[in-house]
Formats: C-alpha cells, sequence, structure tokens
C-alpha cells in the first residue's frame, strides 16, 4: 500500500488500454489498476471501484476477481438516463454488457434494476418497463414476448411492479423507472439518445454562439443552467455492473475531475448502503424462472 | 370513379382504423381506402399510395394487393432522420416492419435503401452502415456480424459503398448515408430519437415561454426557425416501404395538411423517377446471397 494525498493507494505498473482486448487485457496484465482495483474489493480492503478506462477490461476484471452474486446468469450495466419530470433518473439496463439474451437473463436485469433503483434512488417499489416495438404483449422479438410472460407471471418477484412494454420514447416518461432489455438493443438506444441530445445541443450551441445572437443568448443562459446541469454527465452518475460481488461503478471515458469524484461518493454511498446484499436477495427471492 | 375537387376518386365504404389488426383489417375490410389505394396501384389507375393511417394495415394492404418485387425476401420501412451536416438525411432502415430479420434480408435492406437514396436524394454511392454497438466487426449480435461479413464481402452490390458497423450517434453525423438494422433494433432506435428530441425540444419551449424570458425568447425565434424547419415531420418526408411492386408512403399519423401534401408530391416523383424499377434492380443484380 502506498499514500497519496493522505489517501492509502496501491502500486498498479501495468495499464490495460483503452483498445486492448478485455478478456486478453485481465489475463496477462495481472498488475494493472483494474485487476488490483477489483482484488481490493473482492479482498475487503476497498470498499468499491470505479473506472473510466476500457468498459469490457473493468468488467472482466470485476466478473474474474470478485466474482458473480449466487444465482446470477450475468451481470449487467445500468445506466441512468435523465428525466425532468421527478427527481430521479429512468434506469436502462442492459446497457450493452450482453449482446446476447435469454428471457431468463432478462428477469434477472429486472430484479437487479429494481434493486438499484431502491437502494440508489429510494424508489420504494420501482415500477420496470420492458424495451419493445409497441405496448401490446404480442409485439417484439421472442425474446421479449417470452420476458414479457415471465414478468407478467409475477417472475420478477414482489420488489417491482412490471408496467408492460414500454418504447423509446419512455425513456424521458413517467412510466417506468427501470427499463430492461438486452444489450445490443440497450447500447444501440443509448447511444441513439446521446447522439440525438448532442445533435440538438450542438445546432443549439451554433446559434447561440453566432456574433448577432450573442446579446440574446447571454440573457437566456442563467434560464438554460439548470437543464444544462441535468443532462450533464458529470451530474448523471456514472453506470453500475450490476451482479458481480462488489460495487463497480463505470464511468464515461471522457469524465471531468467533478464526475469522478461523483462517482467515488456514490460508490462508497452504494457500497456502505448494501447495493451489493439488496441486489443479491432481489435474485435470490424472486420466484425460480424454470419455464 | 369519383371527383373530388377536379381530381379523380375512387369510393371506399370501409375504414381499417388505427387500432384494427393490420392482417385481419385487410383480410375483411376489402373495401376500404387502404386496400382500394393499394389496388388501384396494382391496376394502374394510381401512381403511387400515400398513407397517414394505421401503419401495419398500410404495409399488409401494400404487400398484399401490389405484392413484392421478384426476389425481395422482405419489404422494409426506409425513414429519413434528419440530418444538420449535408442537404440529405440519414435513411434508416428497416424501421419497424420485421422485428426478426436474417443476414439475408438485412443485405437486401442495404441495397433497398441505396437505390432509395439514390432516386430521392440523388447520392449517387451511397455509404451504408451497419447498426451495432461497437465499429469492430467482431462487435454485436450473429446477426450483425454474418450481415457484415457479406456486405463485406460484396453482397450488396457495385450500387454502395459498405463503410462498416455504425452506432446510434452516427444517425446525425456524415459517416453513412443509409443505416441498416433489423425492425425491431429500428423501431426502437427510431422512437429513442423521437424521444430524445421531443424530451430537450419541449424543456426549451417551457423555457422560452417563461414570462421572464418572453422578450429574450422573440429576439431569439428567427434565429430557430431554420433549425425548427430541419426537425419538423412536415418536411422530413415520409418514410417508404421498399420492396413491394409500387411506390407507398407512410405519413406519420399526426400528418398535417402540409404533411401530406408534400408526401404526395414526393411519391408522384418517385413514381416517375423510377424507384421501383431502381430497387428492383438493386435486388437482382447484386451477387446472389447464398452462404
Amino acid at each position: 500500500m502506498g499514500d497519496i494525498g493522505g489517501l492509502p493507494s496501491v502500486e498498479a505498473s501495468e495499464v490495460i488500454g483503452m483498445d486492448d482486448d478485455p478478456g486478453q487485457g485481465v489475463r496477462r496484465k495481472k498488475d494493472s489498476s483494474l485487476v488490483r482495483a477489483a482484488e481490493a474489493v473482492r479482498d475487503g480492503r476497498a470498499l468499491a471501484m470505479v473506472s473510466a478506462g476500457n468498459t469490457g477490461a473493468t468488467m472482466a476484471s470485476a466478473l474474474l476477481r470478485m466474482g458473480r452474486l449466487p444465482g446470477v446468469i450475468r451481470p449487467a450495466i445500468a445506466t441512468p438516463v435523465p428525466n425532468l419530470g421527478r427527481p430521479w433518473p429512468t434506469v436502462l439496463l442492459d446497457a450493452g454488457a450482453n449482446a446476447e439474451c435469454t428471457p431468463q437473463m432478462l428477469v434477472q436485469f429486472a430484479q437487479m434494476g429494481a434493486a438499484f433503483a431502491r437502494k440508489r434512488y429510494a424508489v420504494e417499489r420501482p415500477k420496470v418497463g420492458l424495451l419493445s416495438i409497441g405496448e401490446e404483449k404480442s409485439k417484439g422479438t421472442p425474446l421479449v414476448k417470452e420476458t414479457h410472460a415471465l414478468l407478467a407471471e409475477g417472475a420478477g418477484g414482489r420488489g417491482l411492479e412490471f408496467v408492460g412494454n414500454v418504447e423509446g420514447r419512455d425513456f424521458f416518461g413517467l412510466s417506468a423507472d427501470v427499463i430492461v432489455t438486452d444489450g445490443f438493443t440497450g447500447n444501440v438506444a443509448l447511444k441513439t439518445m446521446e447522439g440525438s441530445l448532442r445533435f440538438l445541443i450542438g445546432a443549439l450551441t451554433e446559434i447561440l454562439g453566432r456574433p448577432e445572437v450573442k446579446e440574446t443568448a447571454d440573457a437566456l443562459y442563467p434560464h438554460l443552467l439548470p437543464l444544462a446541469a441535468t443532462l450533464d454527465p458529470d451530474n448523471i452518475g456514472g453506470a453500475m455492473l450490476l451482479g458481480v460481488d462488489g460495487v463497480c461503478v463505470i464511468s464515461h471515458g471522457s469524465s471531468s475531475s467533478v464526475a469522478i469524484v461523483n462517482a467515488i461518493t456514490e460508490a462508497h454511498d452504494l457500497a456502505v448502503n448494501g447495493l451489493v446484499e439488496a441486489v443479491a436477495d432481489s435474485v435470490a427471492q424472486a420466484s425460480p424462472v424454470t419455464r
């Protein structure tokens, strides 16, 4: 153990780069900070890990060193999506950990996402929606239809309220606190959302930056600040890897120092407040999925 | 044939409602305007059909009455996404006709989408991207990986340039003129996009509508108008059903009269300019997909 600015630190001589293959990186670079961080959580020398590095390698380190919680088929990435209609965001999972999913995995994502919303945002019985292309249970892929049937039968357990299928526009509405989907669709939706918002914000910034608009823009900025703060990735909080035996926050690669401080605070609070135990309980206590 | 305001019209005594089952509606309501319109195109009494009604029933009418083009596995919905970086939009397909797809279908969507971009937007050799969750060809589902391999081998034919995998944020960029995906992912992406833009526009409209901001907002509106016009569904143009033997434009259910006039003009121009023949050629001339 070293010491940096009064905080105990762990030396790590290797780096898993953003372009490194996640699996190979974790296997070969055993003295990388990602692997060392996951080991420190596993061994109880750290409460949680936070990374703004290679997402795949972060997941692989957490999975291989901390291990999965009992009964969890696959860990999933839960990402908060800003919501202006209420004080807490919509939780999207899986945001990209598993490109291919089974209905049983999606049911567990519902359970784990609900536990996260409960612990992180104090939503007592989260409303969970299943991402599809229409509200009717007949809409979607076989994966979605089968998952719908399981959740409608109560496979998600009593800790959540299944609200049925939701659509892409519901990320910003009030119909669901947690939106469940496979990691391929979830990742496409998340990047489409980011792209859409960035596109519009970019267009507005260009307009407001024109010399002839400057005076108007200056008068407008104070009114726009709260909206900008709501959309600021620094304030939204990191994504969480749920289903591993430890708290693992995945921050944006472009995170500012403010974002990292917030992510560390969030990770600390969730570790102290028993996120991992809540996720484990939600998976263990739900009706066994055998269908 | 009747006559409305100088235009010849076809009587139709039935209506397929927005909530009617598409297949049943088309089978049972043979004298509905949707079925009659598709028959008029089939019989050469109309150049094209335009509908702002039940999307499923529009597709079913077109498919059952006009029929598929030779060799087309499944028709797909091509939807234009506004792009500020160039004078033409990004074409997304399939936007929701087929929740389940094979690699062979996606290859045809690439061919048909390229033919549409060529005829509609005069993009000579459209850049076609495959929607995935990373640029590397190893990223995505088995469907995406197999489609990537086929398109990389040139299965799309010479009329397009395959630019590899693209992500959700690329809808608004310059990397692709056409973005291909299955109808489930495409529909989720489209609705997420619409939801994201509506969310931000709603938040801005609320801010600009505050009494204390009114004066500033009034000065700003003239500068915002071109952006609003770019994003206005009335101006973006309708979605097209590609792969059927006739021009079929699918307009938003909330289309204004301006949107309908634009859709009719667009449908007319595409019919006159040989869209259907171009789509048929693109599918017929490409290398046969046998893998």
